[in-house]
């Protein structure tokens, strides 16, 4: 029996299986150092203890995309080692602050199963969570692969396709509890525009590019401990479709958001991510840029220190944003890498 | 109005004018292993807690570069995001320990302003000053940048120009208070020579070269949160004068100071930095090297454990300095990229 | 009198010398968050402090290469500045845990002498100890390198060889105190193999590639304050024997010991190095696979929780494993960089 993971095909997976996923991880400031040096990350409240504790935070709470990605790479090993593609994310939510010393594991439930024709592959729909040394659950999402079959020949299970929602409702968002943003200081935070500063339709360039090297995105996947293979082997990928190295999608999402501090820069939290497409891959030498449009505004249930603005973030390589380009016609989709739906929050 | 920040242009500075800059930052132990990764740093007295213990520091203190850094990327968006040129530095000095859990922020004050001729630009002079979270003064220094103005035609302000120091004297030096050198361990520090071994005119050639990828510079400038947007965009700066992404003329400080601990290896602490040029711009892909002369000695006042040396260092790219390469003639300078002029504190 | 350090010759080496290295290091999380990121990491026990709590440890200790580079690169300033040829490792053994916080130093005492017969150079045998804050011996090896002669014309010191183990006794390992791995949770470590699924003579191929960039093996090495000339410098070196910068061997080794996670994913511990080789130099770009073999089998001493394997893990670049390349007949060896013979602790 051979020792080493083979991951799991798509006979592997039923319905209401619960998977828990391998090396819990610690959090620590050597983490947030790192990402920080990787991304242009510029927002207050990540950035200072002494601000997060005058919002009601007992010390600066960690990047919410660095808590899904070291959650997000605990899952690689048994949902999609034998992926041939990463389909879509959904109902995304960030649920509790994460800290340094916090440690996260991560667990996934399978929740929709549907064969591809074809026979050879299947679609695996599972809801993931992260959880924190206490058991609370830090963030969830769905996320849904196509993984191979091991056989060909293995019958089919029920289809079973899980409804989800097109984007999170407000009233399903977490709001961080103790805290208070009604008197930040915003010269500190860089930004003077609060929620109500932000219109519905309004577009945003980000206006900086940020070339990525190899070297980086690699050390970033390694950091959430994602060894999903086509990131980090050369001498194959060399051989492969691209020819090259695959930069996690997550290091995009990561980067456009950090972009986004550049006209959002109160917009402290990550709430919720609806949805997102990685349009086209990535490489290591490719500059990427983004703009933003607010989709919608929703006040925050219960507080009327915050805001919430659903966001579109699209990231482009090698291509300025300034017209904002975008996908809905024909041949608008040139450069374009990443298409992200989410809601932050803002201070009012 | 746009949200994002257009930067300041000459025609926003007043004399008098202070700006707080944005996004405090809390330093920790993992910014100190990236500045450990990133430069070859091995001065003993930043290296250990149990070192820094013995000559009475509660714990380590981070690398002033390190601080300075920091404190000078906050800057960039308010001072220097429309800046032609960076034209020089002075009166510098480093007046608190920073230790990792402090909280840096950084304000500047206007304190000279004037047009240049052409009509286009003109030269703005602050004092840019970092504090701790208690709001004590950590570091201060005087820039100046050569800024463009946003329209023509704006009328130019009467000029003032500030009356700057050559070299900071000694008496303005801020000595680390409750310390006491006198007894440090010469195995640990790795080099036996104290204050009282160099002489004024004596030159060290630091010997080694490191060279710098693309990725270590931009994860460095990212780290101190500077986002001039010259060091990280290939895509822009492809099409632009030097065809290349230009490196942060701090990281060649930088690298040029982690150098000279082979010869300098006591020179715990940089006390103040009179002067410094970017002679040449520095690309990934260079390799450096540094050689420095002791231009002056002094004792410190009410102290005899520690005295202060005026060192000129200058770093050269691809060339080797065993010839201590100057440029004192012309055509001296091929190669040099920085000369710097700061005092160090060592042990007597 | 020169102020840079010219290193040691053979001359300078005497039998019994003990030689103090430079500069004591606090190691931090911040150590350990760029650890994992230039490595892919994923062992439990060094991953999450919660885990390494309920096996008994007061927190994750640091991974045992992380501490053996470090204690490493102390000593080269010392033993191996004027090396022509790091010759070999023995009787390595891994003694305490190391944890965030702790200070390493190191020292190597000169147990063996003897010139080469060509008067220009000799090897040097020097037992080498990282000691924590507390005096403690972390970890202690032997190691032999050739050195220059500073005069050819000097005498041969009377030759002296230790006698070295070809492996470490079992009964020489030093087990983790106050720890018990009878109860852990096989979900969390990834791999549901224990001591006894493993069979001498067996072989793992650990499946996956990591290319090294150039920008990650200086950061690794600088972390460890390793200063070794010709992993840094392409100026010098690009005119050198391969006309680039060679990777530090302990780079690979760590590669190695981190792809071994596939396979033997409860391999806690390194517990003793027998002996390695760096077959051949490995460079930037090159990517790294390798397999391992199970050379024997020993229980611990006084302990039902844990066993002891003796694993052989091969190397190779720009080449797969499946078929376990090695070296026994000629011309086996293509593309193999490292041989490394060592015992891991894992749970029974």
């Amino acid at each position: 029996m051979t020792k080493t993971n083979p991951g799991n095909f798509f006979e592997d997976f039923k319905i209401g299986q619960v998977l828990a996923h391998a090396t819990p991880r610690t959090v620590t400031e050597g983490d947030v150092a790192l990402y920080t040096a990787l991304f242009p990350v510029r927002f207050a409240l990540q950035s200072s203890d002494e601000f997060a504790r005058g919002v009601g935070y007992a010390r600066a709470p960690i990047d919410d995309m660095l808590a899904f990605h070291i959650v997000f790479g605990k899952t690689v090993p048994d949902i999609s080692l034998n992926a041939v593609a990463n389909l879509g994310y959904a109902d995304c939510r960030f649920l509790k602050p994460v800290f340094p010393g916090d440690t996260l594991s991560a667990s996934s439930e399978v929740i929709g199963l549907k064969e591809n024709s074809n026979g050879k592959t299947g679609v695996v729909y599972v809801r993931s969570t992260g959880r924190n040394q206490a058991g609370e659950a830090v963030l969830d999402y769905v996320r849904w692969v196509m993984v191979r079959k091991r056989d060909e020949a293995s019958p089919a299970p029920a289809p079973q396709v899980p409804e989800l929602p097109s984007a999170v409702g407000p009233s399903a968002i977490a709001l961080p509890e103790g805290t208070d943003f009604s008197r930040i200081d915003l010269a500190a935070t860089g930004s003077p525009f609060k929620w109500g500063d932000y219109e519905a339709g309004e577009k945003i360039d980000h206006v900086d590019g940020v070339t990525i090297e190899e070297a980086e995105h690699m050390m970033a996947t390694r950091l959430y401990q994602n060894t999903a293979k086509v990131h980090f082997n050369q001498f194959t990928e060399g051989k492969g479709r691209f020819g090259r190295r695959l930069i996690y999608g997550g290091h995009v999402i990561s980067l456009a958001r950090a972009l986004s501090f550049n006209g959002l820069g109160n917009a402290f939290l990550v709430a919720a991510i609806n949805g997102g497409r990685h349009v086209a891959p990535c490489f290591g030498g490719d500059t990427v840029f983004a703009w933003s449009q607010v989709l919608e505004k929703a006040p925050c249930p219960g507080r009327n220190d915050l805001g919430l603005l659903r966001i579109r973030t699209i990231a482009a390589k090698d291509r300025l944003c300034h017209d904002f380009p975008g996908m809905e016609n024909e041949g608008d989709g040139e450069g374009i890498i990443l298409d992200l739906d989410y809601w932050v929050l803002m201070p009012r």
